[in-house]
């Protein structure tokens, strides 16, 4: 018996490594066809600002090493071609044929928008590989560009622009939509735009690029270009072999993380997933998916019965030392649903005034018909992590407004106020709800 | 309809703010003994350190400006004597009478062991009030001490040696149990410990002191004493009006904080609470739920139908710059308590190596039979308080470790790593459970 995992970082790994503990006899092998695994993607902006030394500090584990611990046949430079579900088997670029039993499909997303007219000039970028990265720092340090536009308000367009800013450059984010860090919230897409703007980087949303030129993109004047947009997930392979694809694009899987195809798993950014508050299905690719999806995937491909439930849309970036988090849906959002949202923002110090507090803005979604809460966001440079973390965990409860105001959280003068910001928005919002 | 309360401090000012929003006819009326309302208690230690300049800082409100602005009648120096709920009236020192219809007892906890012989030496201290906090400051400026022995090593015993070490003085806190910090857990206890000692503050613990002298305090040499102990609820005033009392020993309330007697509520550090996770009556007197609980007796006191359901024993403390946070049941409280305790406890770092994370400790607490979360504890110098809220909203949804593996919390690099320490103990625990 063997399990087959394509794709060799966060989802992949967990796979083959949860497998590896609960049946130390299987035989598993890992393909992945990029130079290097287990890397962490989400430290590249980290390493173009800087901060990271080296890109190798990226990286958790070598191949060399995960095979050697885990006694998993792990494979680098491994592309697969085809996978061929009544054979059993996997085609390798090669033409090498890999034989499994059982197989977990762990493929990834890719970002860049490779046919945009100049996305192929030498100044534009994309971040989502060690490679990606290496590139745009030696592009930095040899030819010392002034100005750079982001194309892309997401994550990694956002996380881009703050770490190029801290190399001293003049940055412009260009961004389709009308919102930032991916929230459909005006509110929210201001403050961005406000932390952005105080550091000296431009948003301008509602720009549709239609064009990469050598000296600039949409009228904004540029040495360097990087494309943080049009993400999507790598599911061409899944797909050629008749694995369901899902109304989000992804990999449709159901509780196990197991396909439309017996014994066929998927897991990780090129896979749906359950949105709790929703109950939908839906494609978030994040880290933290991958690896407890991954996990999943791999305990029962390995026979186990686990349940991944699903997510509920947790994120945070942040933005020149301020934390910008959300979770669930934004009213916008939730009345898209079909929720009937109703909404408390309020502004409130992380600690006492005497002890240092800093501004902190909360925002808290419910459901008018049942109290329940549906999402929320948090913005400040103290604690924002914390307390969209305690949001998180209601949603994930299905907790009403009303427990949610008598939460027993933590308090000490260093820490937070004795009425938390979060509970302070659970007030206001119980107002709303009453009026 | 006069609404009485006896207390301007947490619990008592809360009930009295949000009475008036709910009823803004209703007369109400504040009696506080001591010559300020509404102070920060858990600001003092931060005054004694010098990190708090004037102990003003440390009001939120002015009587006067309590008085303006709510409209309510605040009177400071005013000592009730006695509560003659046939007459619907309490008596103060001076003699006058206040008749109320409606009343809530707030009248707080008080610490220090007054029948200690030694206890009132001019170098013995309590830290409770801003008038202790001036008393002790001055005595650091004027005589300068170089020793100082802390009795207790609860909350303000250990914030106090924390703000006195920062003085320059050699601390020692002597400890009556065998627990630091209120909690009945060996690995806790000895974490606090070293991290004390790191910083030059020596914890004995099972010393029970019998008596001060003016040089020292079971044979630990000093120049002053902080007496840290002794806490106990203010129920005198109560009890003797025929109002009950729980095991606890502080005023037992039905969940709108209505005491036996109809139409008398109480709240804050002179009153009991359900513990959510035992689901009996528990003394923890914090301002967090004096609070709460105020706001919910206020409330019930004028006419509304709201409830405060209870807490889970949620804590932080400061220790030299490190959290260490508990919520819920240590293994032994939960053994003590009838619950089959399973308890898993790892060091993670609180942010991914190339971040610079630090190492962060945790512990869950769950019964074996249930599966269900009942405690556990956090220890880090980053994220402790947000990571503690967690576990706490956890334990108030009533969750189970399965579902608690998989919250969907936020990452990103400089905030927390892919796999956040609460959920790495949670995949120990898990382990423990199939163990």
């Amino acid at each position: 018996m063997a399990l087959v995992v394509i794709g060799g970082v966060a989802a992949g790994l967990s796979a083959a490594a949860r497998a590896r503990r609960i049946d130390p006899r299987l035989e598993i092998v890992v393909l992945e066809r990029g130079p290097v695994i287990s890397y962490a993607a989400c430290g590249l902006p980290y390493y173009i600002e800087g901060r990271v030394g080296d890109v190798t500090d990226l990286i958790a584990y070598t191949a060399e090493r995960f095979s050697r611990e885990r006694k998993i046949d792990v494979r680098t430079g491994a592309r697969v071609t085809a996978i061929s579900h009544p054979r059993r088997e996997v085609v390798l670029e090669s033409g090498a044929k890999v034989p499994y039993e059982k197989l977990v499909v762990a493929t990834g997303a890719r970002g860049g928008l490779p046919d945009l007219p100049g996305a192929q000039l030498p100044n534009v970028f994309t971040l989502h590989t060690l490679d990606d990265a290496g590139r745009m720092r030696r592009f930095l340090r040899e030819r010392r560009p002034k100005r750079a536009v982001v194309v892309g308000a997401g994550y990694i367009g956002v996380e881009a622009a703050d770490a190029l800013r801290r190399n001293g450059l003049r940055v412009t984010i260009l961004e389709r939509t009308a919102h930032a860090l991916l929230r459909d919230d005006e509110a929210y897409t201001a403050a961005v735009r406000a932390q952005l703007e105080r550091h000296g980087v431009e948003l301008r949303t509602g720009v549709d690029v239609k064009a990469i030129q050598p000296d600039g993109v949409a009228g904004a004047a540029s040495d360097m270009v990087v494309v943080a947009a049009g993400f999507r997930p790598n599911v061409e392979l899944a797909a050629a072999a008749g694995i369901e694809i899902g109304p989000s694009g992804a990999i449709r899987t159901d509780e196990r993380m197991e396909t439309n195809l017996r014994g066929v798993f998927a897991a990780g950014d090129c896979a749906e997933v359950t949105h709790l508050v929703t109950g939908r299905p839906t494609w978030i690719p994040l880290g933290t998916t991958a690896n407890k999806a991954g996990r999943v995937a791999g305990a029962c491909a390995a026979g186990a019965r686990e349940r991944f439930p699903g997510v509920v849309g947790t994120s945070i970036v942040s933005v020149f030392g301020m934390g910008f988090a959300t979770t669930g849906l934004s009213a916008a959002e939730a009345r898209a649903e079909g929720f009937s949202p109703v909404v408390a923002r309020i502004e409130a110090r992380s600690r006492p005034r005497y002890y240092q507090g800093v501004k902190t803005t909360v925002e808290l979604v419910a459901d008018r018909t049942t109290r329940r809460l549906v999402g929320g966001s948090v913005i400040g440079e103290d604690g924002a992590a914390g307390r969209i973390d305690v949001i998180a965990t209601a949603l994930q409860a299905r907790m009403r407004v009303d427990e949610f105001e008598m939460l027993d959280l933590a308090y000490s003068p260093p820490f937070s106020p004795v009425w938390d910001p979060i509970l302070i928005a659970a007030q206001q919002l119980m107002k709303e709800l009453a009026a």
